[in-house]
């Protein structure tokens, strides 16, 4: 089985740039692979920052919803950094889709890589309960959804400051 | 004193699994000491899908507000398993009742078990500051809390997608 | 250059007192520089609570802005708390000032101090999304800086319960 990593952190905990230098420590074409949809001015914002960042070498491919299929399209290419799991579930949650099948699919996915994954995703849990009934359902399968990818994954980190912390 | 052992993390981070599993280790019969009041659907359904992981093999005590009664009336039977720390909080928060001379019943009570006792716990305070001033207000008793029963704890873990790290 | 020491963590997980630790050890002169603002009666209860706390043997300044000023006004004496980075971006945004050129200078003014500085900071990125759009400007500010900061540091440490993980 290909390497799977995960890389979990709060939000702007400099997350994203250590996934990155961690698939770019990989040897192999990078493919990056993007859940966001530039849908309103912030997230267009955000998007550019991390495009500029990245710089040059890498393959960008964007997918709200199928990672299981991008994952095994772009596979034997090289590295793949998946940037974010938190975007994807929102996607899927958004549209009215059920989460945890999909999970199903992502995971099984993982498991038949022969190139290594990063994976980016959030903490969220550790706020006061929020009011909302739809973000506290967000919080719980964003929360189940770390628990089942870490499970498997070969290396987790938890990332605070831009400093990493290895939890497996 | 009987072994003391903390775990603390954010919401569905793995952490009541967690615990479960190192209560499961231990020698003696298994003592559930449940804090939640199923009050609403939603919490119904968290103390099923709770009830089910667990198991046979478990004895169950409902305990809203008396955590150092339940502790004394269980000792010397096997490890206790407390979960959780916070909604025992909240339910001394929305009874108007002080939660700080109730956590030196719980410490003192902590003290004199000859038993293991695993608490669970939530961290609350790593999102933003809310508007709400009782969410402030409960946020910083959650902090407290923990840092008293921490510094009195044997074993400390801090839970992040189901993985433990050890704090002490 | 001075020792650097960054200790990061949630609302109430001890990391003030870890901090005010970490300065008494040091030799010289202590010196605490306040950020916080006595606008309501909730922060200057809190201050209160932490001068209590501190007791006498330290030179108390108050410097809502010019941290680089306060460093270097205050270096050769002794060992310095700053607390904390949170209310320090917050005042600078609130009074619309552009707090990253003023990272700049507090990071510069880090570089050039001969006695030692230990800086608190708060984890505000673990929780959900806030709804509001300056929550998220705050947070997004906040974990920028404390990357900026981590990045220079000696040595960082992450506290939660009132115990430190060393991230540095």
């Amino acid at each position: 089985m290909g390497h799977v990593i995960l890389v979990t952190g709060g939000a702007r905990s400099g997350k994203s740039s250590h996934a990155e230098a961690r698939v770019a420590a990989l040897p192999g074409e990078r493919v990056y692979i993007a859940t966001a949809r530039p849908e309103d001015d912030e997230m267009r914002a955000r998007i550019a920052h991390h495009i500029a960042r990245r710089g040059p070498g890498w393959l960008t491919l964007e997918e709200p919803f199928d990672l299981a299929g991008a994952l095994d399209r772009t596979d034997g290419r090289g590295p793949r950094l998946v940037d974010c799991l938190t975007l994807w579930l929102a996607n899927l949650m958004f549209a009215d889709r059920d989460w945890s099948p999909e999970a199903d699919l992502l995971i099984a996915a993982l498991a038949r890589q022969n190139s290594p994954v990063v994976l980016v995703s959030n903490e969220v849990g550790m706020g006061i309960v929020p009011e909302n009934a739809l973000a506290r359902a967000f919080r719980d399968a964003q929360g189940w959804l770390n628990q089942r990818v870490a499970a498997m994954a070969n290396e987790v980190e938890f990332v605070v400051a831009g400093l990493p912390l290895r939890l497996k």
